[in-house]
């Protein structure tokens, strides 16, 4: 039966997984009651192009229910015949979105713990692994999990404001990208950005990004839109079939990997998580985050 | 006993294997009859230096009679002990080559398709595992599998004409490239650019192949000879003992996946190419070549 | 018990280790003798920064002598909580290490290629995972094993005189450098480079080496202790433990595939340097070497 905290969403297997294997016969769960405004989505039936809209306001954070909100509303597209691509963007200023809701992952039970990083799972490897075209139009800036959603699209254009910045600084914050961040990463910018990066922490600068290949292009905000369609149209433009198998074939041995070691993944991201040093200095640096803005 | 449709080359084991393994003792079969006009070899006994220029009007296509040859003619180099280097060109002006003949996958028996992918497999076990040096003059467009044979070579140099583009571009045939292509192409520029290339099916002129390093240089058509022979000398000055284990140390991996999975690789192709949609779409790229010409 | 020819710097399991696995038990032996001058080392301890000096004039040769107190005073930092970054360079004019010591691996008994190898091998795995910042200031040449020590740490500064070259040579000496040579090498540069440059053998001259990603920047030799200083201090921002297990991610498959096959990478770099050609192109090197002394 369905583990506790597991999304009910896995009626199908993740498009990545279709052609290799029977879709496993979970139960039909009722649904998880989950906001539902957390992201706007739109679908040109014309074009076969979707966009989600991210708007929960103050800076998109990757909360339970946004990340329960973007799996059902990816799937949903997923599953209809008539959406062949998606490009993800943000509807608040200046923020693409600023990753994994630390609230989340501070003072909670294990249980809660086990289902938030489920769903940040979850989220990776239906993005990472969707058999539509997906395109990441970065238009604020996108630290941490933000980083990661756009570094799992098949393209990434970034306004070109040196405001904005990119990048995984996870250690900035005294904690470890999982591996699967780290395997992602590697894929878009090879081993040795990534391993300065990673351990830097470092947030790039739009152009910063763009000379380490973090991001694909730049563009001025008022081209985002624009840009983003052509780039879309582009890739619409190849046979679905062939371009599927052959997302597939680059991906594949990446998402493996975290399918293969998902359970074990969720108990190391508990237990490093549960240690105290590690809660005081997410609590420190929830502190100096309200500091800021106030 | 030999399979049916198994090129008789293989008295020897591929030079990539020797160090590792004793030579499977393979009864000899008489050669296969094949053509043997599609492909001019020089030798230069003082150079060591064995030019293969290819001269299979219109397009260099790599039909079964192509690649039974080519892989005959390198065998023959390969165990002369006079030849050290290898250049491949085109005798034909404006293309390298069109890659695989896709008369040779539209319409044909099982056994046919058979024969016809152990060809191709054999031919870059052979060039990208060759214990010669490899170098690349392409004197023109190189798609798909023409593009493979230059990312197989040592080294890549192009004719700086920007109307010459090269890529694997399969996707836009609506086929997938096999994995070994994608292993030898990531090798070559890393696996982002593999990922965008292959997944859009492009075709880089020469000076964007340049810039994502698909080619190590450009030369005007007229210095192409003399460039050539430059640095085909650079790299016979390294001793051939060291070099060659070198090369075998980064190309092993990949060349042992596809021994590893060869008849495997073999029925995949059978069955993807057997399908009515994809024998359609193959038979609609050749109407339009057709008429493209007339 | 420790088998013969074995350092006896192992009370404690090297650093990338120790989070997954117990220390062995391994018998404490007595010191072996060695030299104690060939490297000065200068603990800084208000800002935790060591600084390990080569002083083995005429080239800074990897002796087994040399090795050894490496591998020894890199253990004391490592284990001196007041130590947390390292950096290494030159006291010797215009070279930064000539590598591995020839006149260890000639005309000598098996047993001592055996040792010396395993040093060689100790060296790397204790630098390459190490839990300290580690920045090389690439203050002269620095070939072969030089070049391996530079590519061991997390970041890379040359002076930039031309004149100063580095790179993995060792095809231009007849010998082929080992897997986890390599396996540094494709983590740094990606295998394009790495194939290429190994097979030749290049000697990349600075400016060359910052272009292919060997260094990460270069500065004039006035600068270089500053900008080290400053570079090391930006790393030491970061949270050490965050750090380390970034680190040990990024590096964790290249340094195990070692540790797995470290008895057969002896037996391997015992019989190919015993061959008496082996032993005949580097009796010849060396001769080259005094004429050019001289």
């Amino acid at each position: 039966s369905v583990p506790p905290g597991m999304l009910p969403l896995c009626h199908r297997p993740p498009a990545w997984g279709r052609a290799a294997r029977q879709p496993p016969s979970l139960p039909l769960a009722p649904c998880r009651a989950f906001s539902n405004n957390k992201i706007i989505v739109e679908l040109d039936e014309s074009s076969g192009v979707a966009t989600m809209k991210f708007k929960s306001p103050p800076v998109n954070s990757l909360s339970l229910d946004f990340l329960t909100e973007f799996c059902i509303s990816l799937e949903k597209l997923e599953n209809n015949r008539a959406c062949r691509g998606v490009i993800i963007t943000s509807a608040v200023p200046r923020i693409f979105s600023s990753g994994l809701d630390i609230t989340e992952m501070c003072g909670k039970s294990t249980e809660h713990y086990a289902e938030f990083w489920r769903a940040v799972q979850e989220m990776w490897l239906r993005l990472y692994g969707s058999n539509m075209v997906t395109v990441a139009a970065v238009n604020g800036s996108s630290p941490a999990g933000g980083c990661l959603m756009a570094l799992s699209c098949d393209y990434r254009i970034m306004v070109e404001n040196p405001k904005f910045s990119i990048g995984l600084n996870e250690a900035q914050l005294g904690i470890v990208a999982p591996f699967w961040f780290k395997d992602t990463f590697v894929n878009v910018v090879g081993h040795r950005v990534a391993e300065r990066s990673l351990q830097l922490g470092s947030l790039h600068p739009a152009p910063e990004a763009l000379k380490f290949g973090l991001v694909d292009e730049l563009v001025p905000e008022e081209k985002l839109q624009e840009k983003t369609g052509a780039v879309m149209a582009q890739w619409l433009a190849l046979p679905d079939h062939a371009r599927q198998l052959t997302k597939s074939m680059m991906r594949k041995a990446v998402l493996d990997r975290l399918v293969a070691h998902r359970e074990e993944d969720i108990q190391n991201f508990i237990s490093f998580i549960s240690k105290e040093s590690i809660q005081k200095s997410l609590r420190m640096y929830m502190e100096m985050l309200k500091k800021k803005k106030g």
